[in-house]
Order: C-alpha cells, then structure tokens, then sequence
C-alpha cells in the first residue's frame, strides 16, 4: 500500500484554453512517482509552473485521442525524456549543462523506459510527431494501445519503431462491464491494479480505475503472547525457538495449533484489513453511467463537466434541460451528470474538471462564485435530502490545484 | 504600405521551456492582421495570455520541424480556426455559445482560409496531428511547402487532403542565394514581398526576410500651383477643367508639359519615396552568413543566441571558443555569431531570441543582468569601436515583450 497519493491538476479547460486554465492533464503523483493522465498542449510547461519533478514521470495514460488531450504529449515526451536522462530533474530553469542539447540531440544512455497507455491511434500519433520533428530522446519509450478486438492489433513490426521505441502491447478487451456495451481491459502495474474502460463519446475514449491494494491487518501480538509463552517450552523441544514466528503463518490467514492444543484462529487476533484507495478518473464523456458497475467505492471520482445551466443562462432564458441536451449533443457532461454517476457508484469525493473556457479558473471572488454555482449543481444529484449525514465533497479543479487522496480508515476489529 | 507594424514574442526559450520563458513563435502585426512565425507548444495559451486578437491570424509561417519549433501547430489550427469561425475574437476567457463546441465540430461556414508556409514535411505532420485528433475546423487551411528540387514537390492528391484543407502549393526553389548553398524562394504576399532561404542547421531550417513595398514620394504641390494657375485657361480650353489632375501623371514618375511649355519634371516636385521596412527573421542556425546578401540593410534582424559564455562560465574555467564550438556542434549561435550576422547586413535593430532555459526571462534584476551580458557580447561584435555613430541596437526578447518596427525615416528631397 502506498503512503501517500496525491493529484496535481495541470490543466483543466476543454477545448478553448483560457489565461487561466490550460489544456487537459493531471498528475498522479504515489510515493514520489508520477503517473500523467491526458497530455493536452502546455503539459510540460504547467509541469514546469509546478513543484512535480518532470524526472519523476513514469507512465503517460491518454483517455482520447482529441487535440485538448494530447498535443502536449510529444513534447511532454522529448521534455520528460531530457529529464530523466540528466541528473539535475528540478524543474523549472535548471539546465546544468552550460550548452543546451538540442531536440535531436541523442544520448540514450538511461535505462529509464517511459510506459505510455491509450486508445488505438495513440503510437501512430506519438511515432508521427517525433518522425516529422526528427526527435531523438535520451530514454526510451513504450506505447500500450487497448484494442476492441484481434484483428486491430496487429503488432508493431521492428520498421515502424522510432529509434528510442521499445514494442509495446496490444491489449485486448476482457470482456464488456457493466451493463452497457463498454469493454474493459485489466493491468497490473505493482502500487495499483488498473481497470480501463470504454466510455462514450464522440470519439474513442477511456476511463482508468485505480485500485490500490488493502493493506493486511494488524495482529494483536499482545493478546497472542500469553498463549505462546505458556507454550514456551513446548514449542522449543519441537525446535521452534522464536515463537513469534509462529505469527507470519496466523498473518497469512492460516490458524495455529499450539502443543497445548490451544487453537489461534485468525480472526480472533487480526484485525481486518484496510482497503486501498480507488480512483477513478474519466475521460471526456456524454454518459459514464455504463461503467458504473466497476468504479463502485470509489475514494474520488474525476468526471468531466464541460457546459452548466448557470443562474446567468436561466435569466437568459436557457433550461438545464435544453443545455444538458446540447451538451451530450456534443459528446459531454453537465455537473448534475457528474453529480449522479458519483452517487451511482457512491464516491467518496467528486473532482469536477474539463471546463468551458467561460469558467474562469482563477481566486477572484466572481470566479469563485461562478464554480461554486458549477459545485452546487454537481451536489443536488451528488448528495440527496435523504442520505444518511455520510462526508461527500464536490471539488471544482484549478490548474495546478494539489488534492490528496486520504488514506481510508482503518476498519476495527470486527 | 503599412502604418504599423509590431512584433510580440509569443515564446523565447530553446528546446526545454522554464517557467519564464515558453517555446518559440512570435506574433508579427501589421495594420491590425497578424501573422506567426513558428509555433513551438503553447503558442495558442501565449497568445489568449497577449493582447493579440487570435480571429486576426492569417498566416503562420514555419522555420523548421523541431518540436519546439511547431508542436504547437496542430493546436494553434484548431484554436485559431474557432475564432475565425465565431463572432468573438476576443482573446482570452470569451466564448459566447453556452455550450462549448468539442473539437470535433465542423461548422465549415467562414471562408477564411489559414495560410501555412514551411519545410517540406510540415503538411504531413498537419494532416497527421489532425487526423489522429479527429480534429475539424470551423475553417479552411492551405500548407504551402519550399522544396529544393521538382521531384519531392509532387502535388497533393486529393485524397490526401484534410476535410477543411485546401490544396497547397509546392514551391521550387528559385536559385542559389549568396555565397553558399542557400535556395531562396520569393513569394508576393501583397504588404510584404517575402523572400525565403534555407539556412544552416541540424535538419532543414528556413529564414523569412519580408520587403515592405515603399511609399511612393510626395508631391511638392505648393511649388506646382503658380505653373498651373499660369496655364489654367489654356488648360481648360484642351478640356482639363481641374489641373490638380495632372499631378497623378507627375506623381507616376511622367513629365508633364504644360500649355506654356513649361516641362513639370517628377524629380523637381516629387521627394524621394519612403523605403519601406526589412525585417529578417531567422530560424535555428549555427551560420547565417551564407544568408547575408539577401538580408542587407534589414530594419531589424530576429536571430537566435541559444548560448552564451558568460563571466559565470568563465570563472568555471569555459572559454568564449570553446562553447562556440559546442553551439556551433549543436546546431545554434552565440550571441557574438547574431552580432557578426547584423553588423554584416548593416541591420538597424538586432532582436536575441531562442534562449537556453538557464536565461531566465523574468524581470528580476539578477536576470536582466544576465540578459545585459548577452546583450553586451552581441554589441561587442555588432558595433565596433571605429563605427560611425548610427543608431543600432541589441535586444534580448521576453515572452510577450512587443516591439515597434519603426517605420524608416523619409529621405528628404535630394
């Protein structure tokens, strides 16, 4: 399990980008190392504006294909790539070396391998615009695509590698989820076991849920104790000198039979495991609520909320009905939307991003009133009258706003 | 010819961005329509950051297909061709329809066409970054390319072509310019005559040297009057009822012979036109000089000075040459190599940009310093000591720093 997991968000406009809110990425940041979720145009430059270390990046996950999610991810790749191949990986100004390399310089002398995951179309992309730029990185890298079927996934031959391009996966679907007809692929990548499923829109687009791993529960060696060293002796003609040892097997969830007969059942001394953190992070869509079913507990839902029936719009004679229809219309959510597939699979806490550029994003108070409208509207379908007083929290993103996602309380011994 | 003409640096860093300084463009404005010169990532937030109408853009003009150079290209398209097609121009946090319209929308109703111009390969990352996207525009594109020789300049087919793209044309070189290998190809683009040349880099890299057209001399009418009022009756008796007419003839360079005799002779009445503005903007070089004859008395010279040996370097045991060397390895200039090149040309006004990200571009008195000693080593090989005292000068852009261009003094009658 992992100690601490935090969410840095680098951009959170939709398709316009405004002065205060740049094009689509946020950072996933555990234990120190980065995960990239979408890499719209200025990713590297919002990574530079923050205190994320651009050497710390590991793996780059793309939701969909759209311009606002990924022309930043060539760039970010030739940038990430210098970073992890030099020594100093601060960001901001800090080249060491008195001569800048240049793009096509080529020092691929790190072992460093960036993993980078996305739809069909996302290595064709990556491969044409470091072919047509004549980019050299100094580290390698790996394009996963997740395939509907076999025959899209044909695998790269060695031709159509780029020089610093390891051959990557072609994952097929598992099988559909939930009860619509969206596909879901399973990876297991260490700190997170990571369910990626179809959404829809208008193009081709994923979610990632991300499920740590629970953390195995603590033995009460107190109330154990008695038991062995009245077994003491017993144990040590059996040649079993430390008895605590005996502890790892009643850990593992097996039960103990002393000499004396005494029997340790596990559940008598351990208390139950605490769960890992799930998140869910969405790419842009017009209805999420067919992958429900496997983002159930989440601990943070990210949902997009593109268009909002404002008070403003209201006095302009608009209903949320007719922009909730626009809206879907052009592939996109609403924050009610937002707010109903986090009750549906009972979020903990609801991120909102993925703005018109008519939401500004900055600490002005008119801003701030703007989204805590776009806030409001999310919590009228998010928390009902008639829900039990359980802490649910609606966030509007910021660019470069950090959340951290909390570890889940312990469950005590039941 | 134009009233005014300014240049705003959108981006001034080289390969890797720091937090002052982004990817290279610059915003050349001229009678309120703008053109860009490359479009590194994040040109489009650059430019919703300046006070630059995007819906003004009408040509973006590429040096070369490094990635800091133009992976902002695809994006700035699609943004750029928002605006064309909405009512607001307006920069910044402006969009009018409550429903923000997704990338994918086509409502291909203005008939604006964005004209792009740069090496061979810039359609085909175009199109490529377009098609991977599922990018529509609201407008239509054209990519004009210079090719060196007829057989790479193998028209577009039509099946080729993007949904909004409209067949571009391939130029062929025009001849060797100057002393070195350099091809040069000559557009007439109305305001500006643009002359382009590929100049010395790691892959191939083009310089834009635009002509503005001069103003034609004005009449000395004062002086004309008596002659006319002289010969007004007889005037009026071949049918010339308003004598004023004639200036047109004088103006368009005739003699005009009055009923008297009297011969009116253009160089007695008429000064000498205005010359109108040079402006030479280079991309990535590490030797600009084979260029030099075709950029003579340029108005002002763009050049990059990706390095420099400064007095930092220095005390760390570096010397001027041996960095030169490096630079000159990797593709780019020192300051020194931009002030050789504008003292050759005789330019009135030498701008730095291209800057390593160690050059920071803030206001902070400890990185304008930095920026007055790149500036000093450029002066030292600019101005020389037995110069007459003429007006020249070396400028170290900031992103988003704007410079007038100076319209050229008239030259009093002779």
């Amino acid at each position: 399990m992992a100690v601490d997991i935090d969410i840095t968000f680098l951009g959170t406009a939709s398709a316009i980008p405004s002065r205060t809110r740049s094009h689509s990425s946020l950072a996933l940041r555990v234990d120190g190392s980065i995960w990239i979720f979408d890499a719209g145009e200025g990713t590297q430059h919002q990574l530079v504006r923050s205190d994320l270390k651009l050497g710390k990046i590991e793996r780059i996950f793309i939701t969909h294909l759209h311009g606002d999610h990924v022309f930043g991810l060539p760039g970010l790749l030739c940038t990430v790539s210098q970073k992890q191949g030099a020594r100093d990986d601060a960001p901001g100004d800090g080249d060491s070396d008195a001569v800048e390399d240049g793009p096509t310089q080529n020092n691929s002398s790190s072992g460093t391998v960036i993993e980078i995951y996305g739809p069909v179309g996302t290595r064709a992309f990556v491969r044409n615009s470091l072919r047509s730029s004549c980019s050299r990185l100094p580290c390698r890298f790996r394009v996963h695509e997740f395939h509907d079927n076999p025959e899209t996934a044909e695998s790269s031959t060695e031709a159509d590698l780029h020089p610093e391009e390891l051959p990557g996966r072609n994952q097929i679907a598992d099988s559909p989820c939930g009860s619509g007809a969206a596909s879901l692929w399973s990876l297991d990548l260490g700190v997170f076991a990571v369910q990626v499923v179809s959404i829809a829109h208008t193009v081709p687009s994923l979610g990632y849920i991300l499920q740590e791993e629970s953390a195995p529960g603590n033995l009460d060696v107190a109330s154990i104790q008695p038991h062995l060293n009245r077994n003491a002796n017993a144990l040590k003609a059996q040649g079993i000198r430390n008895p605590l040892s005996l502890l790892a097997k009643l850990k593992a969830g097996s039960t103990v039979t002393l000499p004396d007969q005494t029997m340790l059942v596990p559940d008598d001394f351990l208390s139950k495991p605490t769960p890992g953190r799930k998140i869910v992070i969405l790419g842009d869509t017009h209805d999420s609520m067919a992958v429900a079913p496997v983002c159930m507990g989440a601990t943070v839902v990210i949902h997009e909320a593109t268009n909002a029936c404002l008070e403003q719009d209201r006095q302009n004679g608009a209903s949320a009905e007719e922009i909730e229809v626009k809206t879907i219309a052009h592939g996109h959510s609403t924050p009610q939307m937002a707010g109903r597939f986090a009750r549906a699979v009972g979020a903990k806490l609801l991120i909102l991003n993925h703005f018109s550029s008519r939401y500004k994003g900055d600490e002005s108070p008119e801003s701030m009133l703007v989204m805590d409208e776009i806030r409001q509207l999310a919590l009228s379908t998010y928390l009902l009258p008639e829900d039990p007083s359980e802490p649910r929290e609606v966030i509007t993103a910021r660019d470069l706003m950090t959340v951290v996602v909390p570890r889940r309380p312990k469950r005590s011994k039941s």
